[in-house]
């Protein structure tokens, strides 16, 4: 005979406590998970999104520490929506809203420092995973700030659908650039094309020849280029790129699955074509946030942003959600609802 | 019978020429040279030295043009040390000491924009196609401009003993930084290490594992690399960089004689490592010319740089030299001497 029993728990924070206890809402999904399941080797380091700044410790035992965390089944830590539910700190109160860093699970303890309180409460809350959250400033810092865009450049964006290069084409186009993205479905080509604003989009799957696709959409060869994916599609983009080219390097999804990396030909063109390759990890330029706030809050209530969201319900979806990411499952920025309030 | 006879050709140009006639006295040889030899495909230009500052015209016609003119067994234009004949241009005077674009023949009709007048006669005059000509523009431009060296930082320098590398690292000592070349000889590393001053080298070529060998002598990892090679050194050094590391991508001479690049591994590191990656032809930035002499004449006159010359004896050398870098036989900068004076 099955016995049903409830209790409630009364949630707070020690009274020492300087931190802060959350109820999480919205989480975010993102590629950069998988990265940190991989145990690291030698000194390929992976710095984790806020907790760099949390632990200033050797880069190599904080990468071995955050595996240790993963493979020992612990909450996966990510950045998420919530609301405060006890603060140990002044800055906040019960009820505020917030953003950062929180986990997969229900509630979490954060560090006052790893939270952003929400200032703007008359747009989707969901969008601080998103496009007013860490994908926005990935977004902003790698076009804006390392590729230096000017009227009228040639730009491309790879998973150009994706959470962050949405945004990047957007981005280009309203600084008068001409855009092409590539997508894995048709239906992601038309999202681009139709709700995005990109001038030309194409399905990367369904290309024989990527140089040849390349040539194709940009008869006078690419300025700027958005790296999301890696692997093939920069080996076809490095033959393409102009002179004086910025590769703004964001991500390799292509890669985070394989045993071993593929390799990439075409690096000579790195130096013919005087090009610049720069890899970032947007948590260390947040500094730079209130300026990409004051830009794209109003773009966002006058429409001329838009952001594609892909919504699903409950925390028990988010593994599902991860793995999705990598085969394209995905429609835009993968959000998962824990509560919704 | 074998009749001999001899003539005297006075050389002079045309009355209304404004071009320069030059005695060519040392010439260059440099592995772009065999760059310019591909036939251009796509849009993979190569822009060659001084060229484009003379033709601005597309990329790709005039690379293509270059081809042709290897092809059609033109002399191969380069970098030499010349004396005025005859001088079509005010600034020139029969006599004067010039370096700059001539070409590979005893007497060349030069453009004067593409000529410097040589000011310091009191260094060695073969210099001109080395620390003091295009090589120690690239080593002071791709070390100080690119990489912004710190006092303290471990720098690599692959073909370490090259006419370029070589200055790379005697600037890094000068700049106070902790310095490793690698080179392809016991001979060469010996120099490196006994008459560049620097602080460790190694023979690539008894290595098995170059990872693990730049695991040896940069326990901290690599903050400057300075990319002459590519290839299988490049996959290694990217394992082996520091957060926030700079690699200066000046030539990869591993990859030249291949008919198909290798692939390149690791490049993710680019991503998890914040990397900078930056290629550069050095003839659009001799505008750091005055800047770069004022700062290496005292320094080569007070002894504080050496360099090391592999010089040749007439133009009938030069293509062996051309091909003998290829394969590491050069000790140094490799100089061809076309006439002594």
């Amino acid at each position: 005979m099955l016995v049903k029993s409830s209790a409630t728990i009364h949630l707070k924070l020690p009274r020492a406590s300087t931190s802060v206890l959350v109820k999480n809402l919205y989480l975010s999904c993102d590629p950069y998970f998988r990265r940190r399941m991989n145990k690291p080797q030698g000194r390929y380091v992976i710095p984790s999104l806020l907790v760099r700044n949390m632990f200033p410790v050797n880069l190599d035992i904080l990468n071995s520490i955050i595996w240790l965390l993963f493979s020992m089944l612990q909450p996966i830590a990510g950045v998420g929506v919530a609301k405060v539910v006890d603060a140990g700190h002044s800055y906040f109160k019960k009820g505020d809203l917030v953003w950062g860093f929180t986990g997969w699970e229900e509630y979490t303890i954060s560090a006052p420092r790893t939270l952003f309180k929400i200032q703007h409460t008359d747009v989707p809350l969901s969008y601080y995973t998103g496009t007013l959250g860490m994908p926005g400033m990935t977004a902003y810092y790698g076009f804006y700030e390392i590729c230096a865009p000017k009227k009228g450049e040639y730009v491309f964006v790879s998973a150009a659908s994706g959470a962050v290069s949405q945004l990047v084409g957007q981005f280009a186009k309203l600084t008068g650039c001409y855009v092409v993205g590539t997508a894995g479905t048709n239906e992601k080509v038309e999202l681009l094309k139709n709700k995005c604003g990109f001038d030309e989009a194409f399905n990367y799957k369904e290309e024989q020849d990527l140089d040849a696709a390349l040539k194709r959409y940009f008869p006078p060869g690419i300025d700027i280029y958005f790296e999301n994916v890696g692997g093939k599609m920069l080996e076809a983009v490095l033959l393409n790129m102009r002179s004086n080219g910025r590769i703004s390097a964001c991500g390799m999804i292509s890669q985070y699955n394989l045993y071993r990396e593929e390799g990439v030909r075409n690096l000579s063109c790195i130096i013919a074509k005087q090009l610049l390759v720069k890899g970032f990890i947007v948590s260390n330029h947040f500094n730079l946030y209130p300026k990409y706030m004051e830009m794209v809050i109003p773009l966002i209530k006058e429409g001329k942003i838009c952001y594609i969201e892909d919504i699903v319900e409950g925390l028990e979806s988010e593994p599902a959600a991860l793995v999705g990411l990598f085969s394209g499952k995905n429609v835009g920025k993968q959000v998962v609802v824990v509560a919704h309030e």
